[in-house]
């Protein structure tokens, strides 16, 4: 039998007239003739042509969803939409799917919620499929653009016994019985007595231990899965997400935005290069739902457009401070349009602040930086004027923040300060504090939220659509 | 000011007679005149030359830790170990380090024990440098081979409710409140309060995610964090670690062995021909290590020419049954040196076995294959024989097992008879027996434990020694 040929190969190619085994899935059979067979490779289909005096009982069993084995001839093809097709010769089915029970062919058109349901099965559908080999593909640019940069990929723990970021609530991971947890002589929970012998928490973020790492290697980045027990039920979050965090020693804050900006691009352009199809098909399906939207709520760009026009523009940069002055006089601030009206410096921006900076009044991707101290975390780079930090957010249309970043704080005593003031226990951050006792220097990083960007490169709206499994309140299935 | 150039790309090139400015911290100062810098980029430092006549209290600043900034002329240099030089013509403090606190000033060759407890220092030392710069570039080539591949990357969930797999203990994931848990009318945790609405843990496994990947996109692998809460503090062992999982639809046993062979041959390819230095480095530092070592405990190969033995040779396969029959005839055995004697068929194998067959008989890495059903897990494809299954382990010198796998049972009713076999809930699993349902397909998968073939790459011997921060029992530091 001729060695297994994968679909996509077999598509990408003009060449005729030599036999293939094909494994995969059947999509559709029609005139007791035609098999649209999927393997997974791309979202494209090979068809596979059968002799009309085929045993009618191996006809039967040619269902939505069976899984077959076909060995044939490439021939060129005489249909519509493709160049080639495969001329049967031996065809086998290695597992059938019933129709009557397969949730893929109870409903002809299955909605992206009914989807969600069946998380197990979405991958088979040509959504799905296109998604998550987009999801692959900028996962693997990611890693290729750091390498390419020289940075160290750095692991950076999932359990942590840090309590201190204040990055927000955290999931326990313990080993007690909760049932008869061992108690100390106060009355307290006793987590000397638990796994690690201290309370320890799932992650919210690896940028402190990250900042270790840059301290030796100069450039690292970190790409693992980070968690917030938030009870936020939206379609922008998770619990459960994987998150990018590079960080830089020697960088200031315009290095880190000139990174930034560099890698959202090259991240978007290994996509366009790599995934046409995928996203083509995106396309045509985010122009099929906005149909039954009115008019003024579409997208005034197709996806494909977006993506290049993100390509080819710079990100507009400008100052929270400037930010505060155009929405203060801003139309909808002054129409009382706003639900929480502009009117003071100081103010934390709110989402749809962000949407009419980036999709009414740019028209493109914002960095806002130098934010408010007060608003924003303990460890990054205090400003001379006493009041903001060299903070910066990238804000983009339809996702609002997609990454967070600053330049750190590399003054000891600085550092030490800002914590005092804040709260943050000094001494169970020493290990930290240690980065800038011995041999600091300016640094620089930032957090993309992969997730956000899986969800801007698609063209989808929910977050759970872009990750396998989604994780959120009250939801934890397969 | 020039750009920042990294030392690495200096280093690489024979050019000079050009300006450049470096930025990194002092390893060593001597002769009031020669600086040691590393930025991380490489272990090899580059020489800065300052003038003689610097002033003092500069000099004074120059310790080892302090980050400096340089700018200067690379010129040829007259002195043993490297081609070129930077002739300083401005010099900058960025950070002092004090050499009476330095932790890794104030021990001359401080141990790995020691540097263990200031994991955040460690990356700074040049063994440490050489590991994780290593680390770096397996993981690359871990996403690199499988990208060439068309492999889709799946994210498989890190909490997960399934706790049916029986690979091992797990750690619970909770937000409720350990002092006061909520109760069900029957003094049972009530876990339907929980986050998730249900009880969960920290995943041990995404492999029956990734059958659920494999059955729409034919390959697929996952690359993330695992986790076993058993309290093994062995030099083998961690509580989290990072695991590989590739998943392969229309894979029988075979198919799976050549990939994972192909697979660990690619990724000490890689590292072999990007990580020369840092290999050479870990190398010399494995001789040093040994020279306290009775002869017979040495290695007999050095760590490349080690490494090139596994490339350069197949990898022994042979069946359980077969490796019993050697046991069994074997000298240690006869000779009752083992501490388990093997007599019967049936047996799982210790550690001593494995090394045995590994290190003694075939010396080169063995693939043992067709197990008893009874010791392995419940998804894995039962023979003809009625008595084995189609797994395969993966041994390898001085690590033991690096590669767990198997075909794996595709037929819904014997799937399901064995689940029942073993107590496992049906009902619970019947996302994952959805893929026995619809379109079932033969596949096979392995999982391999990053750390292991860290481990195994550089030539250390304490796993707690290739990742970032170990977690192991009773210790959760930074």
């Amino acid at each position: 039998m001729s060695q297994r040929v994968k679909i996509k190969q077999i598509l990408l190619s003009d060449k005729t007239d030599y036999e293939v085994t094909v494994k995969g899935w059947v999509r559709t059979f029609r005139n007791n003739q035609f098999i649209a067979l999927n393997d997974g490779s791309t979202n494209n289909n090979l068809q596979i042509v059968i002799e009309l005096d085929t045993d009618p009982a191996l006809q039967r069993r040619l269902t939505t969803g069976a899984a077959i084995s076909v060995t044939g001839q490439v021939v060129a093809s005489l249909g519509k939409g493709q160049k080639v097709e495969v001329k049967a010769r031996e065809l086998e089915v290695l597992g059938d799917c019933d129709g009557e029970k397969y949730p893929l062919q109870l409903k002809n058109r299955p909605s992206l919620e009914y989807l969600r349901e069946i998380a197990h099965l979405r991958f088979r559908t040509n959504t799905f499929g296109a998604i998550f080999r987009l999801r692959h593909s900028l996962a693997f640019a990611v890693h290729k653009f750091f390498n390419e940069k020289g940075f160290v990929y750095l692991h950076t723990p999932i359990i942590t016994a840090s309590d201190a970021e204040g990055a927000g609530e955290m999931f326990r991971v313990t080993t007690l019985d909760l049932k008869k947890p061992p108690l100390t002589v106060d009355g307290d929970i006793d987590f000397k007595e638990d796994f690690f012998g201290r309370s320890t928490n799932l992650t919210v973020s690896g940028q402190l231990e990250g900042e270790l790492g840059a301290m030796a290697f100069g450039d690292i980045y970190t790409f693992g899965p980070t968690f917030r027990a938030e009870n936020s039920n939206t379609a922008r979050h998770l619990a459960e997400f994987w998150m990018i965090e590079p960080e830089m020693a020697f960088y200031d804050l315009k290095d880190n935005m000139d990174l930034a900006e560099e890698f959202i691009k090259y991240v978007i352009r290994y996509a366009l290069e790599n995934n046409r199809e995928d996203l083509e098909f995106l396309a045509s399906r985010l122009v099929e739902e906005e149909k039954s939207k009115p008019q003024q709520d579409r997208s005034e760009m197709g996806l494909i457009e977006k993506l290049e026009f993100v390509l080819n523009n710079e990100f507009m940069r400008i100052t929270y401070t400037e930010a505060i002055d155009i929405l203060k006089n801003s139309k909808p601030n002054k129409n009382k349009k706003f639900q929480y009206l502009v009117e003071e410096w100081g103010t934390d921006l709110q989402s749809e602040h962000e949407r009419f900076l980036v999709e009414k009044h740019f028209k493109k991707p914002v960095i806002l930086t130098d934010y408010p101290a007060a608003i924003k975390s303990f460890y990054m780079k205090q400003n001379e004027d006493g009041k903001t930090v060299r903070a910066m957010d990238i804000l983009f249309p339809g996702i609002g923040e997609i990454v967070g970043g600053s330049q750190r704080e590399e003054n000891y005593d600085k550092l030490v300060k800002r914590m005092e003031e804040l709260h943050i226990p000094v001494e169970e951050l020493s290990w930290y504090l240690d980065t800038r006792r011995f041999g600091t220097a300016p640094h620089a990083g930032f957090g993309l939220g992969f997730e956000r960007l899986v969800l801007f490169v698609s063209g989808m709206t929910n977050i759970r659509d872009v990750i396998p499994f989604p994780r959120t309140p009250k939801n934890a299935e397969f």
